[in-house]
């Protein structure tokens, strides 16, 4: 059998979209769907062409249009690497506008837009795939959807910020305080040059936006997940950014660390009640799972019923672990497989 | 919408199978596929019926004919939880004839007979799944054939055997040996009268096997999987039969312990000769991950490019979380998702 190959245009060459480039230009045998079909780069879109090409990317491919790329005939599937709000809302509501399915790793634009965009991906009857939108290459919102389907979910807990876990490891490992510490990941690559994103939690808020959209059915409002503690470490103040060495300090004393934990729960003694998400210093023992998970990875746990507790863990970032999920959600559009919500109902509102 | 019911024939009662059983009988809603249709119980299997009425199984349902069962026209899918060769065998090949899909939680059947259940399968087009014959109710099966098919896997490894995990535990915290183990673990319910397919390794075998068919194509003969150790702890005898108290305490005097590993890889530099398989007693880092997995837990970790490592943890055994996976499947077939295996090539010949 022999089909006609998937065209995809990639908007974005960071180091997400370049691995994922690379993947579609050197192994595209590997990626091929067994039908006979498959993937092809259509094109890649950047913000400066000259320095994208002096990167080694294929000169006849790279473009400054990514809406152009997105419209073209002959682009199949869009993949948006861009990150953040726009332009890449307005994209991705056009791919799926037009019928052509889009994989993204995009946690802003789906914790903001979720609702807007399953709307008209649902309304057009065109994919949207993003498992690569929470714990980078750690499979999590498929097995949600799929494996974990028979389970009434009560809870979804974790570590899915690479950068807070790395500041708050530091501090906890070398006992320095926050601001030297954010001062040496900014040096080291961990930590962007404005790390607010990541360290007052909206990274992390964004992610547990998306996991409770799998977990619990419907899309919850960014601005409803807490990220200012009332009292315990960091207390006052937004994600990690209140952490002091006391705060380390006095988890160490009692036999725990500070970790970032993301986490939403069905309220209610019989768990039907409102889902109730944060994301906030927690002091967990230092010997627990989610404890020991330091530096940059991610670790996600799911509570739920019959199944009990399981657990994914792994890179959280990167661009090649990240790359592993983009690829998977292409291999499973040119499968036939749909959404990452296949088979969920459509999301409810909060609740 | 509406369809008409799926109905579910399903062979044994044990553990696993009761939960399946109140699951579809209790919150059919829950597990209803999206497109209107709905799960049914068809009837029950067992050995003895009038045992199965006393246990509260309904009465109208329990049936000790289970080749009529699976035949009856009104059964349409096959959830056969009898485990072990025959009858299973001949059952499962005789569903999938039929074109009716089957799910299985069973390892042995699965590592032994996968390559002709797989043909079957594939010439009537009558999907196979198997998601709970590894890990009890943890996602992994699916995550290899999906979220992690743009990879290139080069090992898979784990402690996949919740009975030998807790006899090694407890020789590790209580200084007991190997015998007087098994005997308490006899006594508590971890092991069974006959623990031989556990204490040898050959459960353990059996998931390696099935875990190899979704990581590397191919099935590979149980007998080709080393489960005798030329040196180290246990040497010369199977599984962890030879497993001594000396052998824990040499372990944990170089700061590890002892676990049954279950491990396959691409063997070569290149990752491209044949794959290596054995199940052995191995000294871990008491403090690494897996050294750290106790009881009945299982965890089993993924190598691949470009993803790097991921692991996904959780009970690997037990009726309500092994009854996760069965669900899942069923749910997945109700879906339209095929055979676990499904988009990935057919199985080649072990290498």
């Amino acid at each position: 059998m022999s089909a006609a190959p998937l065209r995809v245009a990639l908007l974005g060459a960071g180091t997400v979209g370049r691995a994922v480039a690379r993947a579609l230009l050197e192994r595209p045998a590997e990626l091929a769907p067994t039908d006979g079909s498959s993937l092809e780069l259509a094109g890649i879109a950047v913000r400066d062409v000259e320095r994208a090409r002096a990167a080694g990317l294929p000169a006849g491919l790279v473009t400054d249009a990514p809406a152009h790329l997105v419209a073209a005939a002959d682009t199949d599937i869009v993949v948006e690497l861009i990150g953040g709000d726009e332009p890449a809302r307005t994209l991705i509501a056009a791919a799926l506008q037009a019928g052509k399915p889009v994989v993204t790793a995009n946690k802003h634009v789906l914790a903001h837009h979720g609702a807007e965009l399953e709307a008209i991906a649902r309304r057009t009857a065109t994919p949207l795939r993003f498992e690569a939108s929470v714990g980078g290459g750690i499979p999590v919102l498929g097995p949600l959807a799929t494996e974990l389907a028979g389970n009434r979910i009560s809870a979804v807990r974790g570590i899915v910020n690479g950068t807070t876990n790395y500041i708050l490891s530091a501090m906890t490992d070398d006992g320095s305080d926050y601001g030297t510490v954010v001062t040496a990941a900014q040096a080291a690559g961990y930590a962007e040059a404005d790390p607010a994103g990541d360290v007052e939690g909206q990274d992390a808020v964004n992610k547990l936006v998306v996991l409770a959209r799998l977990a619990f059915g419907c899309w919850l409002a960014p601005g409803a997940v807490a990220t200012i503690a009332a009292d315990g470490p960091g207390a006052g103040r937004p994600g990690i950014t209140g952490v002091t060495s006391a705060d380390i300090d006095a988890a160490r004393s009692a036999g725990g660390v500070v970790k970032l934990i993301a986490r939403a729960r069905r309220a209610g003694d019989a768990g039907s009640g409102p889902i109730v998400a944060d994301v906030l210093p927690t002091v967990v023992p230092a010997s627990s799972e989610l404890g020991r998970t330091g530096g940059v990875l991610n670790r996600i746990e799911v509570e739920a019923v019959p199944v009990g507790t399981v657990a994914f863990s792994g890179p959280g970032a990167g661009g090649d672990a990240t790359s592993s999920a983009v690829l998977g959600d292409l291999i499973a559009i040119a499968r036939g497989l749909g959404s990452t919500w296949a088979g969920l109902p459509p999301a409810t509102a909060a609740r």
